[in-house]
């Protein structure tokens, strides 16, 4: 893993970093579970028909990834994101016809939650008189509305949640999403809106039990992790339609890590945001074009993920229909 | 900072470390409004009488800090605590009569919520015909008396709920809440359950915008964070008593750690639990003795904080006592 950049196959490289991580990584605990579950939803939604042949799927990842210091785990590097971009594409997808599997860190922000406060239960219910419980009036709508929308796709089965915490369990947890998404060839989609550690510690390496802190300084050394993106695209699901985002607090790189990105994976599109003005537009960075994509101000609620999806969900049906006719 | 130790005046060292600490952290955005709240919490609870001499007041702390790896924080190394711990000692120490400042993280674990599941309003709650909402059958004991257990102590004063998420905030918020606890003297209690940093970046050292990815190796290098134990017991708040918490995975080595943080921090007593155990039993270390407590078996919702807190409060009040006569 130490062998310095350049100096061997690119691809060869990768495909041993893939399986060092995959090999250092523990082992995912209620993985038959998971295969269950996502067969059945992608069964259920591959028969329900949308032009005859079925709906379309997307994984959509959310949340950020913990990379852990300690196999028995106190400390970790962690990647700040609140779910928000994730939780919130999921409810336009959803909007657009899609069936959705939401690939979200544990704790992070829930599709449907936007108008809530952070600690719902407690702040927006109050006890009544005869012992009982009620919404707040003032919480009244948003709450009726929260639970009913967030509901509906769940028990129609139109929306899959599965939790993650560390980078192990992700990719792992991506990786077995990616085996029935790839026989649904051109129909899946990938939005990958996690933010995933780009270093971690490989588990042989980590001390067993936690970092004894009497000495004065701490130095952790992490090594990158494997370029997944590429691997998803190469291997685990060729045809599916690919999205990932490039977030970075300094504008002036931007569009060129976003373009960097686009080739380097692969990608179908790179969502390019910048850390303070991601909520007002983003910039699809495709091929062909950039395209500004801004929200509707005239809208107090309206949120540049409605006009983004809307964008994304065109040009997946265009690449469907053209995989039908290169068939 | 970089000074070997042991060579200089250990107390010299630590003023100067907690010096460049608080010089170093972004100040509180809304610093006014917590000391506003405070005072008021103080003195309310400082009027209402038991034994005429005002209510024991106690602050738990609760849950992990972080320690930010960038300005605008995109990583961060963590640690990890749900902050059950805290909360439900929370609950305990309302039972025995005190008023709670309750220092949590954002995002943990809040009080009277144990019996519920991880996303209480989504899982909690159904649609009914009438396109209302209810409570599902289930939950309807846990989710009524959560939310009747917890707004109970709030509306009536005794529960003060203060979030936190950095190193930073929480030692500033830490420091902001001593000023009034010391002038209520030994009536006042901390019970420092918070998973703190160990190592942080000094926020000077600390690069504006994202780390890149493009290198194999991170080395991150973190410096100690002063011992703040010393400062509050020494000059933030001498006559509060003083509970701090030794977690290790090493069983082996804890007893001894607990012993020295008892004497390093001159604690009133330290509470020492291994990673593995710590719902079934700690051990309380004082100057004088180690006492074992365990939680009652033969109660299924029976937790070790339970007993815990029982005893801690006895040996409060016995402190309370006795610096009355040496007064």
């Amino acid at each position: 893993m130490d062998a310095p950049n350049g100096s061997q196959d690119p691809e060869k490289t990768l495909d041993s970093q893939v399986k060092a991580f995959f090999d250092s990584a523990p082992p995912l605990q209620n993985m038959n579970d998971i295969f269950q579950k996502l067969n059945h939803f992608i069964q259920l939604n591959s028969l329900s028909s949308e032009n005859g042949i079925g709906r379309r799927i997307v994984c959509v990842t959310s949340g950020g990834t913990t990379a852990p210091l300690e196999q028995r785990c106190v400390r970790y590097v962690d990647n700040f994101s609140s779910g928000h971009r994730g939780a919130t594409s999921t409810e336009y997808f959803l909007k657009a016809g899609y069936a959705v599997i939401f690939l979200y860190r544990r704790g992070s922000f829930q599709p449907f939650c936007r108008s809530l406060p952070d600690d719902p239960l407690l702040e927006c219910f109050e006890a009544t008189e005869r012992l009982n419980i009620q919404v707040r009036e003032a919480y009244s709508k948003a709450v009726k509305t929260a639970i009913m929308d967030h509901h509906a796709p769940v028990t129609s089965g139109l929306l899959l949640k599965l939790p993650f915490s560390t980078i192990f369990e992700y990719l792992q947890m991506l990786q077995i999403i990616s085996k029935p998404m790839k026989d649904i060839g051109p129909r899946a989609m990938f939005y990958l809106a996690a933010a995933v550690s780009d270093f971690y510690v490989p588990w042989k390496d980590m001390v067993e039990h936690k970092i004894q802190s009497g000495s004065h300084i701490l130095d952790v050394k992490l090594v990158q992790v494997p370029k997944m993106l590429s691997v998803l695209r190469k291997d685990w699901a060729p045809l599916a339609f690919c999205i990932s985002f490039k977030l970075e607090t300094d504008s002036n790189i931007l569009l060129n890590k976003a373009r960097g990105a686009l080739e380097k994976y692969n990608m179908h599109a790179v969502v390019a945001n910048e850390l303070s003005t991601r909520k007002e537009q983003v910039v699809v960075v495709t091929i062909d074009d950039k395209i500004t994509v801004q929200r509707d101000k005239s809208k107090a609620d309206d949120d540049v993920k409605n006009p983004l999806i809307k964008l994304l969900s065109q040009r997946h049906s265009a690449y469907i229909e053209d995989s039908k006719r290169t068939r």
